[in-house]
């Protein structure tokens, strides 16, 4: 596959929360030109006054010039896109998306249009919205592509151009391998993170009454709390989001996941502290080569 | 009870790992006597060399004149302490331990010595050793106490003022109340967070042989999943003493995140996506309780 070794603008944007914004951030500092579509006039205005974009409106036609169009969109709305939108991606403008599940999204959008390309930008802060954008947050991340068979070249080289624009790693894999990927390291960790809040608090309430049990968990908690929590306590919309659309891979994880905690459970009912160490010291090791 | 408005030296530290060696800096720059008891000669050469007492030995003679002496100990040695350290310590001393468990702790050592009080300063970081002790980590952290009916008020008041000494904020529970909370919000997230570095690995190499899964699992990972798995990727043996020193309420506390976590799968096979949404929102509401 041959490299463009850059892009040629005007990109536009669907979207302009996290991703869509701290895009439309690197992008304009580096002289392109930003055309950006948003669904509210209120979340047009403050992209305005945040210099988000040259231009930005509510009305599908801004994209009609644009070469390059990222959907930096919600997963239910990317999938289920509006009519509109879909009309007004001109047909040569080659179209990705931001999406965090990327099988549904290729297929459907592969339908949708000539030069759709998959892929997902691995990045993030706990922030959301029209002032969550912010520069520099694709630098070092990965950026995955998951390219079908019939995804054109030129049009993944183009994508791979944005993304390394931006300072992002550039990888590509297969669609279902991401989802399955994406489940374990990122989809898994909010269920599990969300049932440790959950099992604190009931853990605490179901002591008898007058216990003083809810207090102290709530005063004692510390950093590790807070961390093995931050994920699960996070945006619940989102986290339904991921569940819903990789809901296979996702409820797969779980239960390889229930069959892990299971085997340290069983260790702890047989008072095995060898094998307990030896679970422990293996994932002390694990660890770094997630990181 | 009576407060005594500080305590008087000197002080003795048993240990000079992150908890004595902490203790001794901030104890030291608040210009009271330490004398800090250690077991191997290296590692009183090197607590010497970073001067975190005024004395440091091996010999349990180095605590003859202290009035209150602190058994930084991991929780295996506190709970099977050597002879000549209970032989060592004056009988006049108010002494104190700092281990994370306080029923099996209390147990013991309310027999051991006449004036023991019970207490959990719960302040940490990854490291460990003689090098890992900084000033002020203590301030603004909890630091329990959990008085037996026979405990000494007076024996209380002094443990008090040393934690308000170092900055940490005092207060009192039952010893049994202490550990099922510490099982909850500190023993249990590390075993939930180690079963999901076991999950992401086992899932991972679970799939045909030549996936690219167990790779792409390793790069994509991110910081929700470092931060998910970082106290199950911490010391083992940390790990373990805790889950063996407090081995019913570890094991109450996983039967009831296990009733948590498969109450979640059911509504993801359910595709129950308003109920999964209200679970993370309950979620999200919570978590700044524990903050």
């Amino acid at each position: 596959m041959a490299r463009t070794g850059g892009f040629a603008g005007p990109v536009g944007l669907v979207g302009l929360g996290l991703i869509g914004g701290s895009l439309a951030l690197d992008l304009q500092r580096q002289g392109h030109q930003v055309h950006a579509l948003v669904h509210r006039p209120g979340t047009a205005e403050r992209a305005r006054q945040r210099r988000l974009a040259q231009t930005v409106d509510t009305d599908a036609s801004v994209l009609a010039g644009c070469r390059l169009v990222v959907l930096a969109l919600p997963l239910d709305r990317l999938l289920e896109p509006p009519a509109e939108l879909v009309a007004a991606l001109p047909a040569r403008a080659v179209v990705t998306d931001v999406g965090s599940v990327k099988a549904p999204v290729l297929e459907r959008w592969r339908r949708l249009h000539p030069r759709f390309v998959a892929s997902h930008p691995m990045a993030g802060t706990a922030d959301a919205g029209v002032e969550a954008g912010r520069p520099d947050l694709f630098r070092g991340r990965p950026w995955v592509a998951t390219p079908a068979v019939d995804t054109e070249p030129a049009a993944l080289a183009e994508v791979r151009a944005l993304a390394e624009t931006v300072g992002a790693c550039w990888l590509t894999c297969d669609a279902e391998a991401h989802d399955r990927a994406v489940a374990l390291i990122s989809h898994l960790p909010v269920l599990v993170s969300a049932a440790l809040l959950l099992a604190a608090e009931r853990g605490a309430a179901a002591e008898a009454p007058g216990s003083d049990l809810p207090q102290l968990v709530r005063v004692l908690a510390s950093s590790g709390f807070a961390d093995t929590t931050r994920v699960g306590g996070g945006n619940p919309e989102l986290g339904t989001l991921m569940a819903r659309c990789n809901r296979q891979a996702v409820a797969k994880a779980l239960s390889g996941y229930r069959a892990c905690l299971e085997d340290l459970e069983q260790l702890l009912l047989a008072a095995d502290w060898d094998g307990l160490e030896a679970e422990l010291g293996r994932c002390h090791r694990l660890r770094p080569e997630f990181l």
